[in-house]
């Protein structure tokens, strides 16, 4: 196992780094449902499991296994019942799940999931096209589904993704002012952690930063047991910003992201753009600036390469797949040539 | 003409930016050169011309035209001096040229050019590999060139291009102190600008932060005019994280950039991987933080266009070109389905 670590000993900054620096980085692999369900086919459960228990082998701990939507509006993930059966035999493995309503979260409770992320549209186009909801009414119903799981004597952790943050390609620009108070809002009505999402790759570096920046300061009194109730990022490299983004948003102290082994869960709307940042391009960003993230970069190869043979004919994105590690990430035997 | 600037009104942050990050951002337009070396067959002088005309419509008001190496070494751009001449009647055109040695420097100065770069590689492996000089060797060097420039009564600029600053693919890593000895070295030696490049696609942006924070302390006291003496980033997209790298620079302060339209540029040992990062790109990274560039965007999609005619059978790279500008910066004429 090639232990993605850079081989580099000597640090390039003489001022040592402070601890919130050489903190680990946690990526949820969703490929296996914000992945698959922008793709037509549905792949069999046992590959599907196939894919899981290669992400854990290569060291994710933490994915997203499908979604509690009606099967018949969604058939591709109509089997995330048996996954989540499946991934909580995999010992360490946080297993999370969408829900798009009070309905999907009764399932998620009733599946054992460790995790369910409820979409909130900071766009109020957005959501009433998506969801037929208005932002307000979906915090309501976050209060609702936090009610629900407090009664049932519940673990199941309740996290908001609050969906086209960063700009709406039927509104347009999305008011930063209005994605604060509704991460305030999410909070408050219950949600344990929100995350922000560039659900349509409108973002761009600075917005990322200073966006969550200030969303930092209106969670942190909601913080519980160390861990930040701001918790996520999720980014898509619909203009080649992904990456960008994902290091903005590490700079302005986020320790989660979201992303898609092979850069899949593109909007079907839109040909040829890139979907979800691809897993192994975050793992290796992350591991070149020295980030502990505990991956294994020729597993995660190995399983892009899985996918791409499960979903032969489906465009594949990301970039660290053509070139590979640079030689100051591995060891001196596979040297490159000049 | 659009011009290429964000639709949003309102700033996405309550603090008054510092005039550091609304200070407009210049991108070189290094296709003719950089990009053009690394393709095998020769664009006859007027194609080359009509890039340069093209480039110029669009707005950019730098451009590396040519180089002068022996042109039994590279063909491709025997016709520097051509185009020197003609970049030079385009008005408020800062033309520049690679020169790989003094020789190369008598001639730039005859060209009438108005900056010659001189590359200095920080890797010693591979300054002796492609210059068969030691770094040190370079450094005297440009100190010849200085006095050379100073007694012809010229005030064609001299840049030194720093190469290999984030790694090499011959020895590895490169020492960020061997880096920073060489920025001083060079501007010790009379270089009037220095810039650092990531030539192989090495870098990963919290590197970049760090060494081009610390390369502006070690700079300062050579700026001049106004200008700083640290100057430009040139930056390869060869593994995903060319835009990010980009991004991170700026942060550090640099408020110039190399870029190549189409992206070309790439190793050709490195069949598939991308070139520099492309010039429409970088206009939108920028455009899209809301940085002052003065480049129409349509119009660098249409030279993108030409480019690929010109050299068809080439791979092109980038992102932009695929999705287009996002609705929040465009006319609401062009507005795109949700």
């Amino acid at each position: 196992m090639l232990a993605f670590m850079p081989l580099a000993s000597a640090p390039t900054t003489p001022t040592p780094p402070t601890s919130s620096r050489t903190a680990p980085v946690a990526i949820r692999e969703v490929g296996l449902r914000d992945g698959l369900q922008s793709i037509a086919r549905t792949l069999p459960t046992a590959t599907k499991l196939q894919w899981l228990r290669a992400a854990y082998a290569a060291g994710l701990r933490e994915m997203e296994v499908g979604s509690f939507v009606p099967p018949r509006l969604m058939p591709q993930l109509a089997d995330t019942e048996a996954l989540v059966r499946e991934a909580l035999a995999l010992p360490g493995l946080v297993v999370s799940v969408l829900v798009p309503n009070l309905k999907g979260a009764e399932r998620a409770l009733d599946s054992g999931a460790h995790a369910m992320l409820l979409p909130l549209s900071a766009s109020r186009a957005h959501s009433l096209s998506n969801l037929r909801k208005a932002p307000d009414d979906v915090v309501r119903e976050i209060a609702d589904i936090r009610r629900l799981r407090d009664a049932a004597g519940s673990t199941c952790r309740l996290e908001v993704g609050l969906s086209t943050a960063f700009g709406c390609t039927i509104q347009g620009r999305v008011e930063p002012e209005e994605v604060l108070r509704l991460v305030h809002a999410a909070l408050d009505a219950g949600a344990e952690r929100v995350g922000l999402a560039d659900t349509v790759g409108y973002a761009d570096p600075r917005q990322v930063r200073e966006l969550f920046e200030r969303a930092f300061e209106i969670a942190r009194p909601y913080d519980r047991d160390g861990a930040a109730a701001l918790a996520c990022g999720h980014f898509h490299d619909t203009r080649g910003l992904g990456l960008a983004n994902v290091y903005a948003a590490w700079e302005a102290g986020v320790r989660r992201f979201d992303a898609c082994t092979g850069g899949i869960g593109g909007c079907p709307h839109a040909p040829g753009a890139s979907g979800n940042v691809a897993t192994e391009d975050v793992a290796y960003l992350l591991a070149s600036m020295g980030v502990p993230i505990g991956l294994d970069f020729d597993a995660l190869m190995a399983l892009r390469h899985s996918v791409a043979g499960w979903l032969e004919g489906e465009p594949l994105h990301g970039h660290i797949w053509r070139a590979g590690l640079p030689k100051t990430m591995r060891p001196a035997a596979t040297a490159e040539a000049a």
